[in-house]
């Protein structure tokens, strides 16, 4: 068997055995296979396809490939949540203080910001002197005390999928829909989390841009999950325009915050709880109504925001910024744009997130610093009706923002009522 | 506009601009492009396809990456001959000076021999002190004076085909028909012939394996060629089985030489004469009947194999050779393999081309030396009836050839009577 062989049956057409798949898969973790080779296989598979054992396959000699992050002692079960990357998605900021509150523990880790997405440890790190980098042992310890972890990753977990992205990443490679579910469960099935909900987004800010497509990439992610033993559900949503309303870390930390108060009443709340109950039902097998009103109560007790303060303080974080917003500063200059005419609003994320890094607040590349003080405020959403010179967004920079405000506006499309897309647009159970 | 826009739009099936295949052409030829770029567009053109003019557009571009040959100052036309590879395929070795000594120059660059193809330069090489190695004003006056030359490109000619052959090479992209189209025309384009047959094999030895693919091919190159201003014609013939009953450098020499002295009749005499045929016709403007009769002329008077002594003599080597097989000598030690039983005899190209590489008469890696004396010489072709024990293979080596003598074995499979496939299974003519 050689690299080649593999290479060309995937190009006829034929499905790769087990054995085919894990052979190119260690070449591709040891050095064996070229750069060429890894984006030739990566072209043939995004245009012929994979069935869903080879994906499978695929998924598990890529988990197989690194190490395993190893399961803290504190009793399970343990939840966690991956979505494909959005703008103005803090759902995990919320989605763990409230399941740790209910009794779920939520140990997981996260990733860094890049291109027009936000990533969750550059939000959190908006908390004065928290970090993110936790020893295996800290992890651990926090994990049993708190119940609620949110880290970078150490251990070296997955390094084929490191090097297949790379490569992916410059070969117009990364949206084939087995290649994008491999890389997302590898990651998850070399951690612990004994249920998981993927929450996979569509629409002009998405990996996906058509939600059947999405829903083909939560279907065989669930069911790749399934097979390895996890509980799995999953949900495809709309990331035509932000999620939340306010984009930048400390100004979506705010917000997250809002809905741990019970305060924020929109999307980023609507879904953060929705995943959440979703997650909780499974983990200690409950009914949906149940978990619903859990969660309801973590929020309205006011257990769920007392939880991030505890992370937050575990962490090393002053956690009296969940109280005092003046230790989460937003930029000191602003600026508003408004609507250029008379008619219906349509917000595009796309825009919008690539505008807050070109202020600063993301990333280009990886290694880039973040301002986590820039911020962008939605002052309305998707189907609402403006009169012309109407502010549509506030902009928080530091100057010299000519540029991204020119984005910014492209954010906004003035005219004919455009068609609403519902948040949700299907949800995969456990039990389907 | 960037490599990955290219890649993507390949890859969506679309087809690609003049402007944008020129860019990331100009990108392979100057570095611009890695590896796995190269390798993700040639997976996405191999199974998206491209137009005939996408295909015009690359040939184009890749002729432009590099240096164009000089055209020699001698009174054209010239003729040039193309084949896509095979197995004891020594039509060159006939052609150019029949074609030469009915008054159609032949002066031409020829390849080495790769894998289990032989190459002209090896073979022409088996005359004791010829070069392949010319300079541009040798090659020009040897151009005017016999109006016969066949040398080794020394130009930097298509730079961008090296490069990308290179990466389709180990990447199970060298069976595109599109991708084969451009790098053979790019090199026939970047050089001065006014006339060109291409010869495209299918069948077991060749990179087509099915006849109708081979006439796809042949179709779009005429088709390239003729868009460039020159008269194209073309054959499709079958390479299940060694054209000539010899296989190896100076066997095949001498096999030629019977040819050219009228002496051999078989498909390598008759697919020589009906190329040279083809290419007299069309560079004459005479008719098919005159053509012909012209090309058995040059043969029965003495006057083609003189002018591959003129050749040979032009080029440094020992012109005796071709009246003295001495000269040309085979490996001493000989082996014969028999048929296992009685039945009909089925030949196959492939395990002989590549029992002579193990015996060290052809290259298995590009700069490997060539023992121009090892040698096949097939004693009976396809569909022949035989019986147990009775010689089907004669092999000339140097010793230790076991593994190389299995291999040839596999050369023939003795039962039931197969189909035969007749020599040239469709013939494109300029005119249609």
């Amino acid at each position: 068997m050689t690299i080649y062989d593999v290479i060309d049956r995937k190009k006829r057409g034929q499905a790769l055995s087990e054995e085919e798949i894990r052979f190119f898969v260690q070449a591709v973790a040891d050095g064996g296979a070229s750069d060429a080779q890894i984006a030739a296989f990566c072209m043939a598979v995004l245009l012929v396809g994979m069935s869903e054992a080879e994906c499978f396959a695929l998924t598990r000699a890529m988990v197989e490939s690194g190490e395993r992050v190893p399961r803290p002692r504190a009793a399970g079960p343990f939840v966690d949540k991956h979505s494909t990357g959005g703008v103005s998605d803090s759902t995990t900021l919320v989605l763990v203080p409230v399941l740790a509150a209910c009794g779920a523990r939520c140990a997981k880790y996260s990733g860094r910001g890049l291109g027009h997405t936000g990533g969750t440890l550059d939000k959190l790190e908006s908390f004065p002197g928290l970090t993110v980098s936790l020893t295996p042992a800290a992890f651990e310890a926090q994990a049993e005390r708190v119940g609620a972890v949110i880290a970078g990753q150490t251990a070296r977990v997955v390094p084929a999928d490191k090097r297949m992205y790379a490569v992916r990443d410059v070969t117009a490679t990364v949206d084939s829909i087995p290649l994008i579910a491999a890389s997302v469960m590898s990651k998850k099935l070399a951690s612990f989390a004994d249920v998981i909900l993927l929450d996979v987004k569509y629409g002009e800010g998405a990996f996906v841009q058509d939600a059947e497509g999405a829903v083909r990439l939560a279907s065989l992610m669930a069911g790749i999950g399934r097979r390895a033993g996890r509980k799995m559900c999953a949900t495809v949503t709309c990331m035509d325009q932000p999620l939340g309303d306010w984009v930048g870390c400390c100004a979506e930390v705010r917000e997250a915050v809002g809905v741990l108060r019970g305060e924020v009443q929109n999307d980023l709340a609507a879904l953060s709880l929705d995943h959440s109950a979703r997650l909780l039902r499974l983990a200690l097998g409950i009914s949906a109504k149940e978990a619903e009103e859990r969660v309801k109560g973590a929020v309205a007790s006011g257990a769920a925001l007392q939880k991030l303060r505890e992370l937050v303080a575990a962490q090393g974080g002053d956690a009296r910024a969940a109280d005092d917003f003046s230790l989460l500063p937003l930029a000191p200059r602003r600026a508003i744009i408004r609507a250029p005419r008379d008619g219906f609003v349509q917000v595009h994320a796309l825009p919008l997130g690539r505008a807050c890094v070109l202020l600063g607040g993301g990333r280009q590349r990886e290694g880039d610093l973040v301002d986590h003080g820039v911020a962008l405020h939605l002052l309305c959403r998707t189907g609402r009706r403006v009169r012309a010179g109407e502010p549509l967004l506030e902009v928080f920079h530091r100057g010299d923002a000519q540029e991204a405000l020119d984005l910014a506006a492209e954010g906004f499309s003035v005219g004919e009522m455009p068609a609403v897309q519902p948040l949700i647009y299907r949800t995969i159970e456990e039990d389907t």
